[in-house]
This record gives structure tokens, sequence and C-alpha cells, in this order.
């Protein structure tokens, strides 16, 4: 593409500012230029044109874009060149982009794990759930999930190797339920949904446990979030309640790939995806997380290279 | 005393177990023998008589007793003996003893504490807080404490040289008073009482702080614990919030004494009791723990030397 060029844009914009639950009507399409400001997202992307020195037409990349057909990218330095394409590029969203490596400095460097701890998940079959899971389990620990469908309480066991899984949305007591899949209790909890779940597994943990505060999506669309009421444990119990953020870990990521690119080909970790086409299902599948429609980490391909 | 003599022996006994704030009423005095079961308390004791090789007549020890003029104790293991004499007896229930560890190890390895740390505090002029308090100014850091009468918030200010302190029952907005005190944020929070002013505390965090959760009193009492909404910011400023037990850590104690001891002969740590006379005043004593009246670390006097 000649530089300057300008090219239609198809872009998905937020009408407004959105309190509470989002809704596909809260966005709108358009074809617009590149001066509009269209959600920004992780993605992979194609280098058209550069004149940066570390970028040429034709290399890929993964890093923050813009909900759009072409980006204009001005912060190169937030972008990972894609050195190895023997795997699928849309795994640079998931296991080999931000998700992945949340779940590796989540579970490695925040849990502290130990081989034989018991290891409950929530929100276990999602893009970074899944790994947590699978990375417990390479560790020799017992790990549980938690997920909000048959079909995906059926993944987690059948084909993500966990040991049990549940869908807590037939658990009416859900510390009920952790005490039936944990009779000795909780050692890690990688926590992406906060609220009850949090409150029940406070319940549940052993002494010296480890939560990974990873995120509390279940709290995300509240006007006031949900009080927690046990916190009182983290006393008692001695437990580490800690937040992170992956951002704060990208350092690792070369690390993080020499360690997840052998297992991914060995085929010893696998990933689940769940694809949609085209950039018109960006806002049905963004609603999706919300509500759980989404199987495995939600991809949504914009363009096949 | 001749082994196995039998003394009259006066103690406070629980009436029965109790649900909610106890009241005086809930306790008796009692002239009883040792085969009883009084409540137990940290104490300091002298040996009138000993079996074992570690402990002779006339040593001081500090550890768990009963709440008894005379105390056979079988587990010889949980007591410390004292070795230092040049300082009150009575600072082995305080600055020398579990509440002294306590602050110690909670501020030092719980709070990962950096010189220049903004510090929080709250029940700021109690066995422990007035401790952290002064090891965080020790420590070059700017330190504010809560506490609940004018006289405590003058005693911080004016004798325990904390930076600022206030009334918190004087604070209809929480949020308010803790921005108007730490425009910057807050680094560290020591929490010795969980509830509305954590909550308040996790709006007013900064990136990377720490919660050492060292006590709850607030929560102690009631029937229901009071939820706490604001945990989404453990995520997004990526707070650690760890619980602690001080029993896990007396290993270091005499680490501690090391530390501690050189501070109070040379006057630069001070710690302020709070005096009783006599077994019998026992029983309100406990009770003003729980509605704040005692200043300072609470000391039952048995008997004197």
């Amino acid at each position: 593409m000649a530089k300057g060029e300008e090219v239609r844009n198809k872009q998905v914009l937020l009408r407004d500012y959105i309190a509470g639950f989002p809704k596909e009507t809260d966005m709108i399409m358009r074809t617009g230029s590149i001066q509009l400001k269209p959600i920004t997202g992780l993605g992979v992307s194609k280098v058209l044109d550069s004149d940066h020195p570390d970028f040429k037409e034709g290399d890929f990349v993964w890093g923050s874009t813009g909900w759009e057909e072409y980006s204009l990218i001005t912060t190169p330095e937030s972008l990972f060149k894609i050195h190895h394409t023997d795997v699928p590029l849309s795994y640079y969203t998931g296991i080999l982009g931000m998700p992945g490596v949340t779940a590796y400095v989540g579970f490695y460097e925040v849990c502290s794990p130990k081989k034989g701890e018991y290891v409950f998940i929530s929100a276990a079959s999602g893009a970074v759930g899944q790994l947590v899971g699978q990375f417990a389990k390479l560790m020799g620990c017992y790990v549980v999930g938690s997920a909000g469908t048959k079909e995906k309480v059926d993944l987690l066991k059948n084909k993500l190797g966990f040991d049990e899984a549940f869908n807590y949305k037939e658990e009416h007591d859900l510390d009920a339920a952790l005490k039936r899949y944990f009779p000795e209790g909780i050692d890690i909890y990688f926590d992406n949904i906060g609220g009850k779940m949090l409150d029940a597994v406070l319940l549940n943990m052993r002494l010296h446990g480890r939560i990974a505060a990873c995120g509390m999506i279940s709290q995300y669309n509240l006007e006031k979030p949900e009080g927690v009421h046990n916190l009182f444990y983290l006393v008692t119990k001695r437990i580490r309640l800690e937040g992170f953020v992956v951002f704060d870990y990208y350092h690792l990521y070369p690390k993080f790939l020499e360690f997840i690119l052998p297992y991914i080909r060995e085929g010893k970790i696998v990933y689940v995806e769940d694809t949609v086409e085209g950039l018109e299902s960006g806002p049905a599948a963004l609603m999706g997380l919300f509500t759980g429609r989404n199987v495995g980490k939600q991809v949504v391909v914009v363009a096949r290279e």
C-alpha cells in the first residue's frame, strides 16, 4: 500500500459512556477514517507499511490495536513482533499473547505453587483459566475448575485435563460445592470473577493459602460491587490475596515463550478458541463474554492472512 | 511452695459460650482449684516450682497462662524465659511480648516497607499500632494513625511521633478523611480493624500497595461480618493483602529482642500501657478493649513482684 493512501475503514465505535452491562446497541458500525477513535483491543496484525527500523512490511505483530480494519500505530513499543509462525497466528491473541502471560505470571509468580497442592480456578475454561489449570497439572497439583455450562465443564474434564469441574450455576450453595471437591481445603485460588465465589472460597482456604486476583468479571457491570464478608479468614488462615496486572510482567515474555512453545508443539498444552468471522461479529462477541456464551478464548477474525 | 500443695486460687471463668459482644456478667469470679478451666491469656509469671531443667524457681517467663493467681504449666515449650529485667516486667505482655513481635513481623516482614512511603495504621494507639507507627518513623516513612478519642489522637501526635492522627469517630466520610491526610495515597496499611475502614483504604491505596491484615476487631462481635466492596482495587492497583499470625514468626523472637532492646534503653521507642490492678479488674478491662476504653496496651496486674 502506498504511504498515505486513504482506505475505506470500517470501525466499531462506542456511542457513549456505558454504565452497567453494555448492550450491542451501544456500539455502532461505521465506515470512517483512522482519525476517529475506535475501541482498542489486543490483536494480531500484519505490517503494511513502516518507517520504524524494527518493523517492516509483511511482519506480523501482536499488541494493542483498534477495532478496525487498518490501524495506524504510533506507539510501536507496545507491539511484540511475532517470530514463530508455525503455530496459529490467532494464538498471539490468547495462549501466546496477553492471556497466556497472565496465566503464566499469575500462577507461577503470584501463586507460588508447590507440587501436590489443591488448586481452584474460576472461569476455568476462559482465555486465562484453561491455561492456569494445565500449568497446575504440569506441576502435579490437584485442579478443579468452575464454569457456567455443562459443555464447559465437560471440556475442562475431558479435554483440558482438570481433575474435576462443576457448573457454578447449578450450585445454590457454593460453600457446599467447594467442600465436595476440596474436602482438604484449597491451597491456591486463581480468581477471575470475585464476588460470591471469593467469599465461599475464603471459607475453604487452607492455612497459608494464596489467592491471585486476576479479574473480577462478576463485579464489572454492577452499579455497586457486592460485599465480601469472610475476609477475616485472611488473618486466621494467614492467606495472601494479591492483585496483579500482566503489564507489569511483560519483561518475562521471552522467558514465557521459551517455556510454552515446546509444550504447544508437543501437544502437551492445548488451547480452546471460540472464533467468529468478521469485524461485524465483534460487538456480539464482546457481549458474549459477560454472559459466558464463548467457549474458550474469544477470537474475532477481521481478515485472514 | 511444696510440690502438690493446694492453694486458694481465684479465677475468672466464662459462664457459657458467648455470641456477640461479651458482657461483664458473662464472666464470674470464683475461688477454685487449677483443675478448672480459666480463660487463657498471655502474661508474665514467676516460676514457683519446676521439674523442667530449663526453668527454675525464681525465673520469670512470659507466654500463655490462665486468668488466675497460680497456673500449672504443662506445655513449657510455649513459654519464653525472660533474660532482661532492666526493663519493666509488664513490657513482656506488650512491647517485648506478643504485640511487639506482631508489630515487628507485620511491618518489616509482611509490609515490605521502604523509606519515604506513606503508612496508615488503624487502632494506632493500641498495643500493636503504637509500635508499628514508631517503626515506620524510624524507617523514614510518613505515618498517620486513626484512633477513637481525642486523647489517643493527641498521644499519637505528641508522644508517639506520628506525623498526623485523626479520630475516626468524628469522620462521617472515611474516604474523605484519608484523602485529606494522604493526598498522594497510601503505600502501606497496617489493618487492625477491618470493615468500613478497609473499604475506604482500598479507595486510597497507591499502585503496588501492601496491606497487612493483623486483626479485624470491628468484626469480631458481629453476627454477620460487614461486606467489603472495593476489592476490585486489589487488581487494578496490584495490591497485596496478607493476613498473618504472630505464632508463625516466634522463631524471630531473639532477633527481635536484639533489635528493640537498645531502642527502649535509649528512649527512642516508647510504650504506652494502661494498667489496672487486681485480677478482679480483668473482666472490665477486657470489655474496655472492644469499646476502646483503654489507652495503650491493657495490662492487668495480678500480683506485684
